[in-house]
């Protein structure tokens, strides 16, 4: 049950999108833009770092979405999220991906606990200075996104073939697009 | 030292929002909104928990400009400021204040720790549902405000009047405004 009249309609982020569509509209285009906007990262390796950082603030909703989103960018492969939540130092990504998970896990826990030395170690494995840059701002708008959905006490079902359908939706239109979809055209930014 | 190529021009979050103008849009935005934004909380109130959680991610930067900006907003009432940090059940704050300060230093370790009790007894004190919400969102935000300004290693200076004459600007201007003045029109909304 959430702790405030959310509408039982949508789940985890869009209970509270709906409730409150002023901040919805900031919300999605910030993750819009981090996700889904011009990078050298590829959209499944920055829907692994959103889906490692949920997973470790245990967050169900957000981790099952974004991992269901990560799957669908990269041919569907669950066993390479399920790995990257397990362990991500054996998954099957890039000695990069792995460094930039490390800067991520740190800002997840405390943005102090990452050292110069972390960064030096991204940057000699191809990281640019946008790359570290996204890393630590998706690793830091998750900690929001995460504590918004957990402290609202929004509906976070347990089903994977939900998260799986939806996931697909979202890889397929983007985020605005989906929240437009689910919250009309109120919750979104209309420029 | 940043971690990577800020300009030294601006202090604290400035400095990242300078080297990437497209996602400060949607953060100025987000907390311009929350704010200062309409609200039955004062714009005092919503300053003290932004400051109330910062001062717990031990964030200097953010936990200093909108400890300033509260004063700014409560009459220059600088010890009613550090009386919140230090410990805000001692504070002449109103007791809905303090269960919403509860909550937010619940969300700021972890949103699942907030319980029925405690929106129960804000809700008790005159909280309406509005107000939790965005004392939760608040909460969450600033733990991400506060990663990203600590996880690129952005410039927090160390002097108290720097803090004092900016937070009277904010207080005065907004969020989006000052912004525009730091960083120019690309990094904040146009519309």
């Amino acid at each position: 049950m959430p702790h405030i009249a959310l509408s039982t309609e949508h789940i985890g982020i869009r209970g509270a999108m709906a409730f409150r569509p002023e901040t919805a509209r900031p919300l999605n285009e910030l993750v819009e833009i981090l996700l889904t906007g011009p990078s050298t990262l590829s959209k499944g390796e920055r829907e692994l770092i959103a889906t490692y950082v949920s997973s470790r603030n245990c967050t169900h909703f957000c981790a099952s979405i974004h991992g269901a989103i990560a799957a669908a960018h990269l041919d569907g492969d669950e066993a390479l999220v399920k790995q990257v939540k397990a362990d991500f130092t054996r998954a099957a990504i890039s000695d990069k991906m792995k460094a930039l998970l490390v800067i991520a896990g740190k800002v997840q826990q405390d943005g102090k606990l990452v050292t110069t030395g972390d960064v030096d170690a991204a940057r000699r494995l191809g990281a640019t200075d946008l790359e570290i840059h996204d890393t630590v701002l998706i690793a830091a708008a998750f900690c929001m996104y995460n504590r918004y959905v957990d402290g609202l006490g929004t509906v976070q079902p347990d089903d994977e073939a939900l998260y799986r359908e939806r996931g697909r939706m979202v890889a397929r239109n983007g985020y605005v697009n989906t929240s437009r979809e689910y919250l009309g055209e109120d919750a979104v930014h209309s420029s």
